[in-house]
């Protein structure tokens, strides 16, 4: 790919990181300038080597930067666009890494204007319950999803800048539309974060959950771990993806109820064929996905 | 512990074939006789070394047993304990490996009678989406919790021997009332797997399923690996434990519909606070367990 002379990541943390650092270990880039609001957390970037200068100021740090990777929670996006959109130079392209894209594009629309053909919108599907730069890992991307949503404004250049810049740091890079894309996750990331979270809060909030827990075994572990997701950036994924969310939880609360239904009467061949059902339905997806499945 | 001169297997698939296979590894047994309805999974289980002998007959085989496992679907389990108790010899001990407790001790009871006190009920809090003898392994049980549920009908010696033969699995032996271990059990593990196995029966309908699970990540993954678990298996464990597992899922319901009303109004406070409960409370569970924690 053609090399990145300024990388600016704003937000500096799992997203972010690896980011600078999978580049960095691509030999994709040659300096990295990192804009953060935690102190503690951009000294570590630089002790570790991830960023190469800091810069509070985000609109400072993209003036002079040809690539720019905007990697905070969504919610915080709206003011980054502001912050940046005066300083952006022509030639420079933006991506980001959030995890809704609908409400991304409209807040880079508003602030961006004219420049929004300079934005070609990214989710990497890629992700950990550990978050911090400490969390970011070079080999993080590798053979994960990053899900690009070009506008039509974007020229084909930049949407291939973008493209390669992911591409170098080891991701399958796939295409949808914003509106797809935001369904599609709704029903595969977004309601499974929010189902996890509701367990794990239900049963925290018994007054006897310190005995419930102690008996909790591996299965308790794999469906709750998205529950030890960062608070912060799930609230801002589930207010930006409402709507789509909303419909998915109502479709998920009806298929409670019918089973619920089928356990109330004792249907044990009806849980059967759910049951069924569902397995098949996993087995083939982790087939495809050669994903390691045992519950180890 | 005392040597088991022979352990009779009723049901040779990863709970039986793992338990008869540790025990092997530890030179706590001389000679397991295993029964199943499975012929293909016996010739496997012959072949494997885990079985010495196989015996289609439940009755025939805890004949001349001093050690018996009852590793079966719980829904297949009243019938067996019929078909054994005239053939138990009075210093033979039963153990099972079923994941409800009440409603097999209720079925055992009828069928041993004044037997019963040969019966000390178990639940190994381990397993995997594996199952057959294939995937049986000595260590299944090494690190993990075996919950007992000792009856006032049992003599001292006969849970002793019980809990000796776990033991020598490398299994942590707890024990419990039967009534509070369903309690437990119904939200800790068979509640995740009826969420689980609605997730993924929920997005499998859909008519654009596949293009959804395309784009599906490790979070889902980790989420719906309960729903690749035996359907049978997890029919019987959700009828037998129907009263626990309904009140839990009624819990359940209305913590989702909490959380679906602060998305409704877009309290994203609120939000953030019960997803800031549900990670601190995971947080601790998982610091106290010691369970390796990366979403992978």
């Amino acid at each position: 790919m053609p090399r990145i002379d300024t990388l600016a990541v704003i937000g500096v943390g799992l997203i972010g990181g690896s980011f600078a650092r999978a580049l960095k270990a691509a030999g994709a880039v040659e300096r990295v300038i990192g804009v953060g609001r935690d102190p503690a957390n951009i000294r570590r970037a630089l002790e570790l080597g991830v960023i190469d200068t800091a810069q509070p100021d985000a609109g400072a740090a993209v003036e002079g930067a040809d690539f720019v990777l905007i990697a905070t929670p969504v919610g915080a996006m709206p003011a980054l666009f502001e912050r940046i959109a005066p300083r952006l130079a022509p030639e420079t392209v933006v991506t980001d890494g959030g995890s809704t894209k609908s409400d991304v594009i409209a807040a880079a629309r508003a602030a961006l204007r004219a420049k929004i053909t300079q934005f070609v919108p990214a989710h990497p599907v890629a992700g950990s319950d550990e978050s911090g730069v400490a969390a970011a890992s070079a080999g993080l991307y590798r053979g994960r999803e990053v899900i690009l949503t070009p506008l039509p404004e974007n020229r084909p250049a930049s949407i291939e800048r973008v493209r390669a810049a992911w591409q170098a740091c080891g991701a399958r890079v796939t295409e949808m539309s914003p509106s797809d894309h935001d369904a599609v996750l709704a029903a595969v990331s977004h309601l499974p974060h929010l189902l996890s979270f509701a367990l794990m809060r239900d049963i925290a909030q018994r007054a006897d959950s310190g005995s419930f827990l102690a008996h909790a075994g591996s299965g308790f572990r794999d469906f709750t771990r998205l529950a030890a997701s960062n608070p912060e950036m799930w609230r801002d994924i589930c207010v930006a993806n409402r709507a789509a969310l909303l419909g998915d939880l109502r479709r998920y609360q009806d298929e409670l109820a019918r089973l619920g239904a089928m356990l109330e009467q004792g249907d044990a061949a009806g849980l059967q064929r759910a049951f069924e059902e569902a397995r098949a339905a996993r087995r083939v997806w982790s087939a495809q996905r050669g994903a390691p499945d045992s519950a180890g």
